[in-house]
């Protein structure tokens, strides 16, 4: 209830500060009986950690993930499992000064106010160090949606900054620093240029990221108010940075006309999906498509104007090792909301119908 | 749980269909002592009711509300709330021919693989109808937060189809079908013709709807999951036909660097707000912008490619009264899911922190 | 949130006062496709109403419940099903000597205290009068608990003041105005007989009164908190007047020997059942066994000494129709609290676990 | 949902099996500016962990516990504060011979149909071990009720096998080993003997506990359902072994009139506490009371019939380190879950009403 729980049957609840001793999770209601250990969740660790390449933050993080709970002799037991990840690179020295004001567009300062008290280090409680745990607990999410359905995720970089990153193959993902869908060497070449120049101007920059889902079972969401395409605009926009959430043709449908949004149907399948894989809040076993708009990175080595925690005026330039593009570490995190989302409502489903079902005979997948 | 409630602390749970004898909402965790009747909640629901003008569906409804409890001689008691609002025009034979096929681009489909059973009559659950309760609840909110800490609402068409509309003030909302916040006589002219033309095409539009929150408290929402900007974005993308959200900047800070986007302060407060009024997922008391993009309507009388429920291919063509563009209607929704969430920010605020204050001297407010 | 639902996957959010308009309840998360009308709920609620014997309150209630919603051509439809039930015979005058001062023993003190406004009639919300929409949810999943795995449920009268009632058999509970199970027509009269001079001193009675679920599926209930019996507790407690529950062998554990308390198990099943049905907080598909005590009506019209509003000392004495022993009516009551912990639990065990089980071969039941 | 987590707004979810690496939770929901450290938690650890004397299982766990998040610099910052504690002492070979059988009036049974899956090593998750980090938790919680509104807990054991307890004054708890209220030494050297007899045998016996809730705020508690005496009911029945739960007179008020239970008003105060300080589901100000009915251990030395889980049938005899009153521990925590019960409706009250009241001037306290 107070905002550390994610998701209502499949539910990850997660503790801890950028500089405190651990950030973990505790996942309730994962059913028995899958098969788990350590490998199954450290890969999509090791995919969204820092350190990675020079467009990212240069702290050292294993993020080596424990299981603490929940799984006996190898398999989950439908008891709690508990993750524990060690911090181990903490500066926290690099944030005396802006203990006492904030830094422009980020928490500090409604922290402040909220709480009347705040854990400066590193930004605390919200930095997105924090998703770790979740993409942990996606892990185990994925696994089973997998082995259940055979539904994947996968997502890349469509936006940085004003350069317009075009898809070609999710294959292509592993094989840059910035999670692009291509094999455009020059491209690539190209944003490196445009980081190293953003770093050394001490500034930052936003992102677009897509998502998407496959072989996702038809029936999933709710009417009215959980609806899976609620639900995944609530997640996406819980992830740090994000400022805007688009499913399907988005923003591009308020200029559309129902003879041309509206996706046809043959006894194949649909025949397109301007829908994004949801129609009245319920999946209909099409491809969920997720578009997110990621904002500028706050803390910047670029002095501005702020105010003191008594309001008086101040400069506030930050040191620290920070992304300068939040975006390029988000695609496994939005990769991991979206299952989260999936999987809760998989076991929604399965509470009030009895059953949930793979895609059905008469869908036919298609292009986003 | 089964996603007919909105809200964890002023939890607005809905029921009814279309066509049903009623359709209604309990409203539990109100204030105790606030003035309240009818009078209070009406016109909220008189700006959405259908049959106001020519560009709007023709079904007539009064949409007169009751309230059934929770009110003891003019004041709330803080017990459930219940509204009650009578369907009075029916016309349910119009939807004869689409029991057994489904409507492109609409839930008939969904909702008949999640349930194996559907009520057909004028969209049955899935009905932008079922808005008005939520409307009436919202009006409940809008009244509190008004009397505690000032807060407004308001919204306006920005966009219908291919026609942008610029804003001007708040006060032109009224004054034109369209909820346009713009005296331009000449442009609501031409919205009027395009709506007729598109009417006589048998066909339907998209539009974008800004909404705004004002005099918000500073320190409403949580950090991590139920984040104030979160909790909008699963509002409003829960609304009918809403394919995508965006706070503030939204996809616009995509392009944006960290020095032009983080919102500067001075002891004047902030000097912009491309946050939307949010920072962190937790309100900084300054507006709150919030902009949804609304899908064509996915019942037109153009003839369409579908399916039957035996998966034989069916021409579908949507007799019965629609609104050729939903948007138009989404406005005062839109405005009702802000209040919605600001009101369960509030106590939710005030249950972890014991009180709630409005914008402390060193914000000042700033244009969206 | 606030304390008005009942239930996490079969929800009621109930509504309504003694003598406001109308009572009700909405029920969310009901399976799909369950036949259902009025036909269907109306006997449960005949068992529960007022006005029935000379036993118990004279208030006439027809109790006539309306299907507002969520079922179409005779079957749920997966939708919230919204039930009203109009008040008929409100006597609000009888009153008017309580609205300024606390009655002995009832809610209006705490009632008063924690809201600062309070509705005086009949109790306003805390009338043992809004067990009604929950008797009607109830029937519902009694029906579908019934389909699916044959539970079904029971109740009767143990003990009335100090007259203790030998159980013989559920099939007289129909033939006496106590819901006593014995055709010991000799006790049936000394119990009318000290229910008439009871009314004639203006006073009130204690009851005690066991209730029963037989063709339990195993495995329902959660671990640590959510356990069946925990939650059969809290359903128990929360039934106006209940002062204590007791789950199988309930205090008298409390002298009992680990080699006497717990079942042995067989090839042919559980040889006792002083576990009353559910070990480790899961149900082990014995019968359910629980035993619940209910104090005295606070409601009488003996004068006894309290205050008033501003705290000055007064006398009390209540006029207006009540039930000498709100145990009597308490029995229907207690079947619905308990039928509805189980679906809510059969609808969880089938998120999580994908399925439920009926008894297994190796389950023997016993009696309680 | 799962059923791990216990509290709507002072949120506990707790993770960990008895043999496991670690047991812990996670609170979510604790107000900001508490002062807190490990010193404020162990204490309480020490009151409920084994080992302290003979009459207990000798099992040596120091139950060292560890803040790991959402405290900094000494003071709670409202973020989720996780806690640690690690196993130390176990010995899991002693479970060998039930890995197949279930014990009689033991979870094993319920864990295996429910799941398919169990770990046997010291009763896996349902091992009253995992009440540990719920002690943990609720020493936050008195913390902050205390500086808040003076509210203290009290418990003591009341009765052991067929030995009567009487209550003299809750000072003497601490000098025995029983948590029993008294000085009579002759009567403590009875329960001593008794024990030992017990022990002897191979044999277990149960316990009744009565707690205590002292300057309890008027007004917490909700109608309906989340009354106060509900949770408190939910609360204890979630218990390890407990079987009954008594609020006030309890069982006791069924031979009651209504003109001897419902507690007289005057200006003093109440003149009695029949009521336990539970009046339609909201607490008076006066005392809570609640007593608990606690069963004997379930695993003992004593050869029982049970059956494999191929359904043959074998004889159980247990090994390892038992409880043979589980009822000693048990009155930590029984005060642990009361103080969880009552934050978690302060909270609630402060959410819906904007404050929470001491005891106002027309409450006097009185006797249980």
């Amino acid at each position: 209830m107070s905002g550390n729980s994610f998701g209502k049957l499949f539910t990850v609840t997660t503790f801890g500060e950028s500089h405190g001793p651990a950030i973990g999770c505790i996942i309730d209601g994962c059913p028995p009986g899958l098969a788990l250990s350590e490998a199954d969740i450290q890969p999509e660790l090791d995919r969204r950690k820092p350190g990675t390449s020079r467009h990212v933050t240069q702290r050292q993080e294993p993020d080596a993930v424990q299981i603490l709970s929940g799984v006996y002799e190898g398999f989950t037991t439908g008891t709690p499992i508990a993750l524990l990840i060690r911090n181990e690179d903490q500066r926290s020295k690099d944030y005396g000064n802006i203990v006492e004001s904030f830094r422009p567009g980020h928490a500090d300062y409604t922290y402040w106010h909220k709480y009347g008290v705040r854990d400066p280090r590193g930004g605390g409680r919200s930095s997105a160090r924090l998703t770790a745990p979740v993409v942990g607990a996606a892990a185990i999410a994925r696994k089973w949606l997998k082995e259940q359905f055979g539904t994947e995720f996968a997502g890349c970089m469509r936006q940085l900054g004003d350069i317009e990153v075009p898809f070609q193959d999710f294959a292509h993902v592993p094989d840059n620093p910035f999670f692009a869908a291509t094999a455009d060497a020059a491209l690539i070449a190209r944003m490196e240029d445009y980081m190293d120049a953003l770093r050394k101007d001490g500034d930052s920059i936003g992102a677009r990221i897509d998502v998407v889902a496959r072989n996702v079972p038809v029936g999933l969401g709710q009417p009215i108010y959980d609806k899976l395409d609620a639900d995944i605009a609530y997640a996406m926009m819980g992830i740090n940075a994000v400022k805007g959430v688009e499913i399907g043709a988005g923003f591009g449908s308020v200029a559309q006309r129902g003879s041309e949004h509206g996706d046809e149907l043959t006894p194949q399948g649909f025949v397109g999906n301007h829908a994004g894989g949801v129609l009245g809040g319920i999946s209909t076993g099409q491809d969920i498509t997720v578009s997110i708009a990621i904002k500028p990175t706050s803390s910047i080595r670029t002095p501005r104007r702020s105010i003191d925690k008594a309001g008086n005026p101040v400069m506030v330039e930050t040191f620290g090792r920070h992304d300068p593009c939040v975006g390029i570490r988000a695609t496994p995190i939005a990769e991991a909301m979206l299952a989260l989302v999936l999987m809760d409502h998989a076991l929604m489903h399965r509470a009030q119908c009895g059953d949930v079902r793979v895609a059905t005979p008469d869908i036919a997948r298609n292009a986003g």
